[in-house]
């Protein structure tokens, strides 16, 4: 008798984006007029740059003709796309070689499937608010109890990451054995201090923890001197994995490429106690359980690293920034206290007193036809608060902005 | 400090195809002049048809403009690729509705990946021989106990598929909740009868198990009669889910793009003994763990079913499958015991006497250079046989017959 993961009960009815496109669905059946704005969901919408495209239909036509066809491709990536990453890393000022890095369709896969390499009894830290992804796969995977009243699963190790402690989650009191670390964050915006990470990178190797780092947004950081990867600092290389993605920075959201690094250092205990490399696990898990990134898809990231594509990404970048400029400051002006949108794409702010989260999506929703992402969907300490992302057109934006000027100042 | 699962440590040093590659790389470094020929892995060598690759460049100028640009879509796949497999199920006599299917980038990663809705001490049964994944992605997921010197895991429950029994797999004698079964076969080439599969869907609704059916090859089944989907058995929709790909069919090893149908009808117990519809819970898993097959792709998916694509595919299909003729005809001619390469790719031949299958990989390697696969690789039951593929270009499978009948005749 087949019976189902008995974990997959301990989840929410929803998954938060789900619950969005739904209440956006039923408004907009009651107000066909209405012409909602989308800052919601972080889903890019500049269209791919030249210097992607061309590669991709050039890729095409290499997989018309017998001579240059490419079947089944190394798990891991090819090779032009391996060391297009690795020099990247490089001239960031991260040590990472091409053998380490492994490409995907997509980090929310990584971020999710990594723990399979992992035991089950492993305890697991996140922020809170955190990227729903990292908690809801730790409950399918059985490294958590059930729900409790607050949204927070049992054996999940929650740290408070709010305006209070200027969005530094602090090191848990327990001992934890994984931890996701996101920065610049979804969804707060905020971006984890070298000083910060410093304390993370000693906290992980003196407990002997895996940080696993995102890093999908490291390309929005705008100020100078900001840690774009973990590996930047001395001893990373020992205790972190890190995902990148090329869907927000290279607006390969509805494309799907991404990275993920797993040093040779980097190794956990097996149940002798004896240490094994993370390497090799990773490596059999993408060899079982993944057939590579499609070729033309890889040729196509591959030309985001180019001199073109990078100057064509990085154009796209700084107005998704500048957007987030007007957001925030027009958020500022309209009286409401604000959060993130420096160096990331996102922006956190604090809803009027008196409002859940949900309340005010409903309101904004409603009367100012404007779509964002409940803080509370995140956890519970982004109650109180409410995800703008500068994903969309500047004239939307604008618009957006002054919708809440006028119809819902704080 | 984290911990390693320790069920990686249960599988075996080495990948088949790993292996296979690293002898072949040995050999072409100590015999620089020898012209290999490769039937050992399944991989296709024809150019993707030009309908195909129209589409997916065409595809490609969408996402260079913005009225057209496509970000996240759906996870299951987009409703244009999903009603065309529907629609193409239909057209085969088997009942499956669009939102019944998922999206994915490969059929290995589904059919390893769909564990992960089912309890951890659910029986697997796998056919002996059998295709390596479903076996090692069991191990991984803690469904097995160590292997023994058979090269079998303990837990696992193992249908031995031999020419003894015509390639025919009994029904299990001890309960099994987990059945995999792949028509026609990889590696023996054998397509499962219909009154076989009505075996099964009578045993699995008996003992409310599921078939996990691997119909990776159903495009090549030639002789009319025979069975391409499982949804053409009444009463496989409450106890089957169905695993199709491009790779073969279309040429999509390099290109990436499968589908898994879950009935709706389809259930399994939780811990209460309460039925539970298993389409929510494939969709939450892929929802929380996947982004959908990138959007060009799914559009050069979608021109496969075109009646352009239809036919340019077939036209492959028919190439590939002359090649198996030319195979099969060539070893027996040869002396040789064959079976498989009528209704699929694959040859699966006995080799001579006294032989392990190792050890003629080797012989076949050194004196006709010629790759294949060592049938002991897909299992126990396997050893002493061989796998060829009909997946190269004809000149190439024609020297490669005639090497082995001069150099190697059984």
């Amino acid at each position: 008798m087949a019976k189902i993961n008995a974990n997959y009960q301990k989840l929410q009815a929803s998954y938060l984006f789900s619950e969005i496109a739904k209440r956006i669905r039923a408004f907009s059946e009651t107000h066909p007029s209405a012409r909602v704005i989308r800052l919601g969901i972080g889903d890019v919408v500049l269209p791919l740059p030249a210097p992607i495209v061309e590669a991709l239909k050039a890729a095409s036509d290499e997989m018309a003709r017998k001579e240059t066809f490419k079947g089944y491709g190394p798990e891991q990536g090819y090779d032009f796309l391996l060391k297009a990453v690795a020099d990247h890393y490089v001239g960031q000022g991260a040590q990472v070689s091409a053998d380490e890095v492994f490409v995907s369709d997509g980090s929310k896969c990584d971020t999710a499937n990594i723990q399979e390499i992992f035991a089950t009894d492993n305890v697991v830290a996140v922020t809170d608010p955190v990227y729903p992804v990292y908690v809801d796969s730790s409950v399918m995977t059985g490294r958590t109890g059930t729900i409790d009243d607050k949204g927070r699963f049992g054996g999940l190790v929650y740290l408070p990451t709010t305006a209070e402690n200027g969005f530094d989650p602090p090191l848990p009191t327990q001992k934890v054995d994984l931890i996701y670390l996101c920065s610049p964050n979804n969804p707060t915006g905020a971006v984890l201090s070298r000083s910060s990470l410093e304390r993370w990178v000693a906290y992980a190797r003196e407990h002997e923890a895996i940080i696993l780092f995102d890093a999908a947004y490291e390309a929005f950081i705008r100020e100078p001197g900001q840690v774009h990867s973990i590996y930047e600092l001395p001893g990373a290389r020992e205790c972190a994995i890190e995902f990148r993605s090329l869907s927000k920075t290279a607006g390969f959201t509805g494309t799907r490429c991404a990275f993920t690094v797993v040093p040779k250092e980097l190794t956990a205990r097996n149940d002798k106690g004896e240490k094994v490399p993370l390497h090799p696990l990773w490596m059999r898990r993408q060899t079982t359980k993944f057939n590579g990134v499609s070729y033309p898809i890889q040729k196509a990231a591959a030309a985001v690293f180019s001199p073109a594509g990078k100057a064509a990404v990085e154009a796209n970048i700084d107005y998704y920034m500048q957007n987030a400029r007007l957001i925030r400051e027009g958020l500022i002006k309209a009286g409401y206290a604000v959060h993130g949108g420096v160096n990331a794409p996102y922006i956190w702010l604090k809803v009027p007193a008196g409002l859940t989260s949900w309340q005010f999506f409903d309101k904004l929703l409603g009367e100012a036809h404007v779509v964002g992402t409940p803080g509370s969907g995140f956890g519970s300490c982004g109650e109180g608060y409410f995800r703008l992302s500068a994903f969309g057109f500047r004239e939307n934006v604008e618009e957006a902005v002054a919708r809440i000027q006028q119809k819902l100042p704080a």
